[in-house]
């Protein structure tokens, strides 16, 4: 049966790169015979432009119909200034993340070979780097209640938000962090803050419970301030990482950026039924759309990540992989990851590179 | 009138770091005729196993009266398995700052051109490396109500804790901060989450508030999790960054990491008077405890912040500095700082080494 995707092109540099994407989706579906079909429909500022609101009603409904969705990016500052938050870009992709109970969100920081240069840290803290971090993606204190901004008695005002997770919440991203690591080097690493937040002391604790049906994976606790410092001092002591929505936002952003080309990072967020959107690690960068200057690889790569994760299919997964690698061996860059020696090209030119490799 | 101090030792290598600072002490009070005295009192661990609490009733007494205090660490394995988290070590620490209103807390990140090969960063990414961040440690999450771990009606346990903040919390802080970023560089980066988080937005609203008194010095806001991933990209680009306690807590470890040497880094707690605790950065570190291998400068340069803080004596600060600065230049190293050609030397050797440069 013809699986159908929604590809959400959003903001910024985002049409730009799922334009890139749905070439090579055109590949999949043609060269390989991916039985897939798909549409595309306005998220985020695009969202508020077409219809008034970041995930308009008719975009929600395709998405909820679709077997996955391609996200390219949200948000950008025409929107920032909006009085009513609750029509901000970010909350169109807050939304989908809700209504479609995303809740686990897959975010791999892979260093490049090809790429060693671009990070930051000395090549020998980061050679070779591959962590799998997953973070709750629809609880904690993004979704919390109560929320908001009251004024007290004394006549000043107070604002307030809510951690909360439940026993079931954190098992079943318990699972996927577990399942995750068992697939790879079975070594898991959850990051709390038991010593200070009870409710982290209860996500240490369920945890330690979901541990006991994966004997083969070794689980081990980390307090967050702890592991942002062990990111930058020695990332590649990890293998899995598991935390919630608000220490996943920031640790994965660090771990990501520990590559040095967050341009070539894809993301999956994912429902029980690993049903999902898969979107490029990082954002809608107002400041290069339109220029032709976007790295469209971490969004062909998330075509690839949904290959994998929503229809089952490494093997053309793989060959999106491969093709991107050899792109990068060919010594094609774009202006985010270029160095010395390297031949500089456009969103369009990498992207046609790509299909070319494939 | 003598400025009296209270010592508080702890818990793992607190002893051995803090017994070099009071070394220090005594020169400053022998040598250059500051008007100090001081006396020890058990806290953490320690107090627990004195008296049966974290924070002895004496000891909150004597802090509450001492004009400053100097902290070694807090924590161990020996007390994380108590079933009453309010009596585990950290809540000595949260207790005090609580207690004595140190809401005010500072956090250097600062890199010695001495140990520049220490950092897993690139030398031209951290070399010159000074920054400052100045983290709220009386509210926000750590102390807000409601808090605990509750049975819902479908019979599972739910963890819950409340962000908060008033404005005039944070009117006090963002006052700390834009002091702070006058006497330096004049560049003041506020770091929160006002994309998802009302109390954010409220800490956002107060920061531009307060910076109409501050005309002289340049306000930004940065989203913790791009603030993550700046700290790792381009750290040089800070001056003195401004955030509440959780992101504090995160942040200032990252930031102290891209040093290399967190034994270096000291810390200052601060309550309106510029009354306030004193402490390196790094932990208890149980693994080393009692075995001479501890780094004793952070505590060491602990008594040169409470100089300069509290005491308005930022003669003698400088000299601590100058002579920590000379034993580097010696080549004089604990084993957390070594590296090839130099020489390795224990806590106690450091500690004299420093009282002889000064
Ligand atoms: C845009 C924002 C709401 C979002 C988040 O905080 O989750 C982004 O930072 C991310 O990590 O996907
Ligand atoms: C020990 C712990 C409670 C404390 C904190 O989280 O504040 C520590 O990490 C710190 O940063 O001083």
């Amino acid at each position: 049966m013809t699986k159908h995707i929604l590809v959400l092109p959003g903001d910024g540099i985002g049409p730009e790169i799922t334009a890139q994407a749905v070439k090579v989706m055109e590949v999949c579906r043609d060269e390989f015979g991916v039985d897939i079909s798909w549409e595309e429909a306005p998220v985020g500022g695009a969202g508020y432009e077409a219809a008034g609101h970041p995930l308009p009603p008719e975009t929600l409904a395709k998405a909820q119909a679709a077997d996955a969705i391609v996200l390219g990016a949200v948000g950008g500052p025409k929107w920032d200034k909006l009085e009513d938050i609750s029509l901000r870009p970010e909350r169109g992709l807050l939304g989908i993340r809700k209504e479609l109970a995303l809740f686990g969100n897959l975010r791999p920081a892979l260093l490049y070979p090809q790429l060693a240069d671009a990070s930051s840290l000395k090549p020998e803290v980061v050679s070779g780097l591959d962590i799998m971090i997953v973070r709750e993606l629809t609880g904690g204190i993004y979704f919390g209640q109560p929320r908001g901004i009251r004024t007290l008695d004394n006549g000043e005002k107070e604002g307030f938000n809510t951690y909360v997770y439940s026993e079931s919440e954190i098992r079943r991203i318990a699972k996927v962090a577990f399942e995750m690591a068992r697939k790879r080097n079975k070594r898991l690493c959850s990051v709390d803050k038991a010593n200070v937040l009870e409710v982290t002391m209860l996500w240490r604790d369920v945890m330690e419970e979901v541990a006991k049906d994966y004997p083969d994976v070794e689980l081990s606790h980390m307090y967050v301030d702890n592991a942002a410092m062990q990111l930058v001092r020695a990332p590649k002591q990890f293998d899995v990482m598991v935390t919630g929505n608000m220490f996943g936002d920031i640790l994965s952003d660090a771990a990501a950026m520990l590559t040095g080309s967050i341009g070539m990072l894809p993301s999956a967020s994912l429902d029980e039924n690993a049903k999902g959107m898969y979107e490029p690690c990082h954002g809608s960068a107002p400041d290069i759309a339109g220029k032709n200057l976007a790295n469209p690889l971490a969004c062909i790569l998330s075509v690839a990540m949904m290959l994998r994760y929503s229809f089952d299919n490494a093997g053309v997964a793989g060959k999106i992989e491969q093709a991107v690698s050899h792109v990068l061996d060919e010594g094609l860059r774009t202006a985010d990851i270029l160095s010395a020696g390297r031949t500089q090209v456009g969103t369009v030119e990498m992207g046609a590179a790509v299909v070319k490799a494939l």
